[in-house]
């Protein structure tokens, strides 16, 4: 009995948090090691399904990972990436769309679905939801490599109003009907934006902006958009974390209220950046708030 | 870190529970030493914003306990029992009407409000809420105890939509406009029929129903409408746990899914109640289910 | 046949009244002579019942008046009062409150029910009704006499869409869960702006603003808000009447279209209020209208 | 002051009808002398008018009268009646519909309208409201004197929800277009059954059914639909009444709670019939109730 | 079997039409050889239930025509035109009603319902639809003619939702309730206007403008409205063309897109306006679209 | 003009059957020839527009095709069918996944939005859209074939009040969360029955139901579900036609009105179905239609 009444403690104090949260949108990419370890991979599940039931509104994008070269091997496909992003061609881009849309996407829906809520895959193609084209300024021609150019969020209101948790692939088409792979960060931050989402929620690898990357103690909790660009030139953000902190920025700056960048090989990380005072990893908001 | 990971997990462990009762709607007496005690007043308030956060629609019936009794004597009027049944006369009424409805209640309101919930308060009379009728059948004249004849519970609809929790004092009106006293527990019956409720949970200061009053460890978790009368005949059910087991009754008969009779003292009992497998307490329920 | 087409033809005349005010709310602070005589009371239920039902939105406003005193005196309790204000400490507002919230109001109700309303009670507690805080500007301490710091309307809002007449004790509560007890004009002038309220009436004893109190001939039948500061300054407007003026002229600068301080002592004043071309009493009105 | 005193009483007085037929749908048929006489035709629009403000949904369905024929007659048309119907050739019933939907109509609608209500005309061809075929059981040809075979009552139900008030001018069309003048009683009757009406009311220029046609003070106040078979045996029904009472049998058997016969010549007749205990006319209802 | 394939060919040419209209309002004024000649008659019905079916929202005005002035001389009345508009006193403005709301508009309405439309036939008195006045201006007093003042379309709102066609009689009444002709093009423009319409078709007798009246091939097929007034001193734009140009160029200040003046002679005219790209006839649009 | 003026002809008498249909579901399982040749999938994307626009509620289920072996043949993966079903193991299930949700369905989604529609893809995982379990009553071990054990419509609806077109990918899953391969005309009976759908329409490659499979001109055009046993005795149902008229049956039997099964070599097929009197290809219905 006493183990049980520390337990409803423990959900006592998740109420204030709770309260806070009521109603609100969190947009979550979803990657990383979140996406290949499978303990993780459930845990997110549960605190996805968790947020929906005491009134949140989860909305998921999720990225590629292994899975795409995978295939595209398995396919007799070259693999090939230039500054981090893939090159991909037409046949490329196929495959990309089958793995992302038909394999990775199906297996979040099916796993919110078995701890009880009700996902509901979508690609950017479905209702217009994503309008990309080719990414610009790049140096090399990536192929297929898109941006995104509009998000059109009427199916995921009509979704959400009837209770279910959106799951979005990171495939976009142009106005002429050409698919594109787009990067999900990015995606997750147009969506934000497009749904005047409350928090936007990047899952990585690592702890947050550390001002030393050898020392975890030396995390950047919180963030002003206004202290970024001094930040990129000490060098503090740099590599992987230069388009996350410039998809955070993207999005406060398109109305997002927080961005978080955190790191996924926490258990339940989710939640705890949620039902936590302070939250875990890196916070970013903008000057007046 | 750890430690907000296990408590992390012990949200997930409780979200059956939040989808087993999403949507549900719990009628709650509330009463004894989880009125009295401040620390359980506050964990009862606790448990019953938290239901409402997570989905729940809990309403909650209160009765008077030692207020009426010490108001009463400040004012030089005559406290008198008969039967566990308080005598009220026509000003020994208003003095009653005058605790539940101004005192009781709305300091129950305010708890429930100051822990983020939005309650409000209803008397019997509030959009006729409660039609009372003299109590039958009693051998000795009570004066204006009364029992419930009908329950029009509009103005519980018309909150609920608004995300008000009701809190409901237990006086009454008959057709001529006198004043009843009711007992909590038949008033907290009458509404769970009449909400077409899914619990009924009754608080009280014992574990429950005990074979043998004496030992805790003969509580019958778990009772059906059928065996009550046996029960009863042997004695098992007697005393002040007799009207209980028949509000239950008529309950269950009136479609309530599920009652209990709950330990008021046990540290969130409520919750306990609901996000446990085994329950605390008595349940009792009808034989098909 | 002759009397009934006589009668016929006064509900003819009040149609054009009917037409003017369909679909308008009125706040109503109640108290004074129409309170405590018990004819005069039913009036006013049914005067207000028959509004709800032409299709105004009333909503009441009631004081205490001497009821209060008399509890108190009962239980023993010093009543003190200070420049018409009553001088209230903790014991003192526990009994106001249980008077105010749990005899008046309830009388109220269940008079209004008796004439075929579905009136509903509401303490400023109720889904946070009322916010108070400590009287400002008062030379001498009163103890837990409130005003208005913000109204929360929306359980009015669910309860008027549901065909329920509001009716409001004058108790509020502060931020710290504090109990304070405020004046009812002034309730009913905060509320009436927070409803955006067509209309509020206060019931008074007097038959308006006189110019010469001995003479009521001298009636002042109208009055624009930039006159009373000069009113005010020639002694016109004092004493007791000062204070409704000023709620007034609160309600007024807040949006409330029209106010009326009306004689509670003329049988179906409220009717007569709304019902005839020139009203009664003072009616008082911004410049531009 | 006391008169208006006197009126306000008159006003509470009608509170418990007012009360009664809150919500409820009441078909007049309009016509005889309170269509002809120009002062009881402003009192049948004021009466309509205020039963709609305080909460009623009346439907007028109105006759022709002497207009049609004088229209023929100008137009060099020979006017000719067989059994109380106006025979009606092609040209005829195109003249018929002219004045009834174009002339009656519109006037009714108009006053109405300056009244404050919101009229809509309607004939039957609107919506596809009214089907009619060729009368059946006659033995001459009457030409395009029509029955009603069926209501649509979906543009009423639009008109109704938008606080308009519909003015049905006795115009049905068959399947394949012909156009046919129908009985306005056969009409009222079909229409009220169609909208589950809660009252007919046929305004006559006669009291009611009286027993002996020459002494008003043999009027049948009730009547059950039981009762109308011996009445008509016996003489008592006969004539132009025979065809009202069928009606007000049809209307009764076919859901209405109940129908009245009412003298149009009385002032404030409709208002009278609702806003009086014992009504005037004659009331017709089924045994049951 | 090919000819079906090429008849679903041409559905399916028509599917950007659909699309680009789909949920737009369009007020057509139906009038000239299309009311006249019965095989284009039923050729505009049919087109206007197409409308409504593949999601429009058609509203007709339809003028008088010859069938006033034959019933005029039928019942004796003298028909006198200045200036191409009639000659209206108090009996003419009767008969005038009379046909145009009596028999055209019902004929128009059953026509409709005959092609499985959902027609219903309004005046400007139904609602309070069209409030008029004494045409301003005029050189000569016409008697009844008026000019429209003002459009209440909440009566044509009801019907719109319920999928219902309004059709309506240019008969409008002043505050004091006298009624008047108004001229058909003008209450087109005007009911556009007031339903902010996306189109307003004129159907005439002539192929639109012609820069040269007498040679078809100098169709203007586009006109800016600052365009008129130059066409107007040249004398291209005359005659019974300057007024229909007139109502025009107020719709379009008035909110509406864009205005058409089309041939009703040509078959189907209104669906080749709306199914084509091109158009036919003379479209008008203000500079900036 | 004149060529307008025929196809304007040709919309004309497509109102009919606009009219018929309008509200209407019609499920359509999409394959065979439609699918692979590229003007007939485009033909088909406009049609299923049309519809939409029109009025219905198009639904669409599509097979897999050559695609599913071209692909598990590039990934080195044996391709085995057994009785027309293709036999899959776990690694061939998940290549059949990719394709469907991940190539077909969203080919067929962008192809619908590339002609105006807003299609949305649906595999049965989203929304727990079909519930699956392994086939039954196979003599073989096929693998992860399964048939459908129930539908879980909720997501289309909240699609389709939104005035999205669903497009579904025949891939179930059962209750531990295993992916199943379902066969489509299955799977589009199964949710024609789940939406109460009035028309299951199946494309195939041939004309229908022959009496003899040489001589089209032996197309059985309507046939009734209690003549189906004895066709196929007497073999004129047979080979692939045999599961197709076992879901059509099903269908039937589970409410939907009328099943289709047509030639999707044909332009328009689709189009030509609904359009025309007789329809292509052949009708099941049942007895009392």
């Amino acid at each position: 009995m006493k183990e049980l009444i520390s337990k409803a403690k423990v959900l006592i104090e998740a109420l204030p948090y709770i309260k806070a949260f009521y109603g609100k949108t969190v947009v979550v990419k979803y990657g990383g090691a979140a996406m290949t370890d499978p303990r993780l991979k459930e845990e997110v599940m549960q605190d996805v399904v968790l947020m929906k039931y005491v009134g949140m509104n989860p909305v998921l994008v999720h990225g590629g990972g292994p899975e795409i070269s995978r295939v595209m091997e398995k396919m007799g496909k070259k693999v090939e990436f230039v500054g981090g992003r893939r090159v991909t061609d037409q046949e490329g881009m196929e495959i990309t769309e089958m793995v992302l849309v038909g394999k990775i996407n199906q297996e979040i829906v099916a796993a919110i679905n078995r701890h009880g809520g009700q996902a509901v895959g979508l690609s950017g193609k479905d209702g217009g939801l994503l309008l990309s084209r080719k990414i610009s300024g790049s140096q090399m021609d990536l192929g297929f490599v898109g941006e995104i150019k509009r998000v059109s969020p009427q199916v995921i209101d009509a979704l959400e109003r009837d209770k279910f948790i959106p799951v979005i692939a990171p495939v976009g088409v142009d106005e002429n009907g050409q698919t594109y792979n787009n990067n999900a960060d990015d995606v997750a931050a147009a969506v934000a934006v497009a749904l005047k989402a409350d928090k936007l929620v990047l899952m990585t690898d690592v702890p947050g902006i550390l001002r030393d990357p050898g020392d975890v103690n030396t995390l950047l909790s919180t963030l002003r958009v206004q202290e970024t660009e001094s930040l990129i030139q000490q060098g503090v953000i740099q590599g992987g974390m230069l388009p996350k902190v410039k998809a955070c920025e993207r999005a406060l700056l398109g109305g997002v209220k927080k961005t978080h960048i955190i790191n996924g090989k926490i258990s339940h990380a989710l939640l705890l950046e949620i039902f936590t005072d302070r939250g875990i990893g890196t916070e970013m908001l903008k000057e007046e708030e």
